[in-house]
């Protein structure tokens, strides 16, 4: 059972069609759940999924695309209508705090909990940060303000060696310092190394979602070496004359990134209406950087 | 092939569930596409019944409350990215109009169509006539302001008898007098009867839609025996408490406005997520009105 696992709720673009459903992930990090951006038919997906709504704390919108925040104000109404109590947090540019503000007075005047808009900008900041895992945007380039978000697990603990816990007689008032790697002094005044008491922690994980954007080469040592990268491929490198108009990147471009940031895998998405063949984003990243996962709606991808 | 057909796109009710999709429906009149309401999720719901967008020009709401409505914004952007041009006309409260031009604006603020919005009232108003049809208004007794719609097909013209024509030597220029009921003179003065000349019209068809309200006994006789009514049936009559405090109705009661108003047929719908059979739907309607059909979403029912 992984402790952090991707959820593609939807991976299409504007245009709608039969085979994608506009943009939404899902994090879930050890039973707390992400949304990052919730286009129509979100809630949907998400119950689809057998998510579970009072487990989902904060959402995160990369920019105010239609079709990357449309499902939010029925995502909201819902939340409300099955009793939702504490609070909801919106990672959202200021004017999507005043947009929706405006539309959850309408359409959801009275719920039963609380709204919090977290007001981020286009820049490099820390925008959530909890004891176990922080949140952190990169501006993106795209037709409005956009940023990507990077999901970064800190530091863990050591794991114990129960045996040599016992042996070596530590005390439990101890057990958390050596965890945290702290050698052990016994009552004869001897040292035990933390590396005879412990074994390595788990690594930290990380995810890195990189959501509408042009080709941005320098954008790769700001992601760094994330065990997973989302990074849109609305194109193929056929139509990236279109890709650079309007804001987006090929597939070939975003293995690239990938590649350069030295990510364990990419995850494709935003799929242009115009293609009909999805495996062509594929073959075009793969042949970039080997470990690319085909998006599609339902699928989990799971970090270790 | 019918000339008037209902399709389903979504029977549910507000609180979300992966059995029914919220509000709305279209009504294929020769290839006129008329909508009411547009839950989330309408625009992905039509494509999957393959209405064609260029055909929409009409959409009707009964009500703003979010599971009628909440799809609109999503809907009209797809249109302007597929480049409808032309004019869609939204009828609706004034309140509609002010929250969805702020949404519109923000969302789709450059069209290549126009949208007009036509203000109704919760009062009883002809508020669309063409040459072939026109739409009325009927006020309903929800928690929000709520009208129904009832599509009423003009009178048409009677059939020309070919044979009877050429044998009484009838000018063209007569033709449209006399599918509309004239009697012809012929050179000679003699008077030949219509219907020697003509067979009857076909019938004209009706199509009533009454949602969201509260059960009204009297509203039957105002709807008249129209060949299809839509009443909805959020609830079934043990829970007939809740639904007249929450402006709903039952299916018993839906049943019955049926049978008084001497439609022909009732289709169901805005169905609770609190059942999970909506069998119990249609067994409870036919206890009083025998001529009911179970809604689902991708139903077509045609009228003739």
């Amino acid at each position: 059972m992984s402790t952090f696992t991707i959820h593609t709720l939807g991976c299409g673009s504007a245009k709608p069609t039969l085979r994608h459903q506009p943009s939404s992930t899902v994090i879930n990090y050890r039973e707390n759940l992400f949304m990052i951006d919730c286009g129509e038919g979100t809630q949907h997906a998400f119950q689809k999924q057998r998510l579970k709504f009072n487990r989902l704390r904060h959402i995160f919108l990369t920019h105010l695309h239609g079709d990357h925040v449309l499902g939010l104000p029925g995502l909201i109404s819902s939340l409300g209508l099955m009793g939702m109590t504490g609070k909801i947090t919106i990672h959202t540019f200021p004017e999507g705090k005043r947009i929706f503000t405006r539309i959850f007075d309408f359409f959801a005047p009275s719920l039963p909990f609380e709204i919090e808009f977290n007001l981020i900008h286009k820049e490099e900041a820390v925008i959530l940060d909890t004891p176990s895992l922080s949140v952190r945007t990169l501006p993106l380039e795209h037709r409005v303000p956009a940023v990507g978000f990077v999901f970064e697990e800190k530091e863990k603990l050591r794991h114990i060696r129960r045996d040599m816990i016992d042996f070596h007689k530590v005390p439990v008032a101890q057990i958390r310092d050596i965890k945290e790697g702290a050698d052990f002094i016994n009552p004869e005044g001897k040292i035990i190394p933390n590396a005879h008491l412990t074994s390595p922690a788990d690594p930290s994980l990380s995810y890195a979602h990189i959501s509408d954007t042009a080709y941005m080469p320098d954008i790769a040592k700001k992601i760094g070496p994330v065990d997973l990268l989302f990074h849109e491929t609305t194109y193929l490198d056929i139509n990236k004359a279109d890709a650079a108009e309007r804001g987006h990147s090929t597939a070939r471009q975003a293995a690239t990134v990938a590649r350069d940031a030295g990510a364990k895998a990419l995850l494709t998405g935003h799929y242009s209406s115009r293609y009909k063949d999805d495996s062509e984003f594929l073959k075009e990243a793969r042949e970039v950087f080997p470990n690319v996962i085909l998006n599609n709606e339902g699928l989990v991808t799971p970090l270790d």
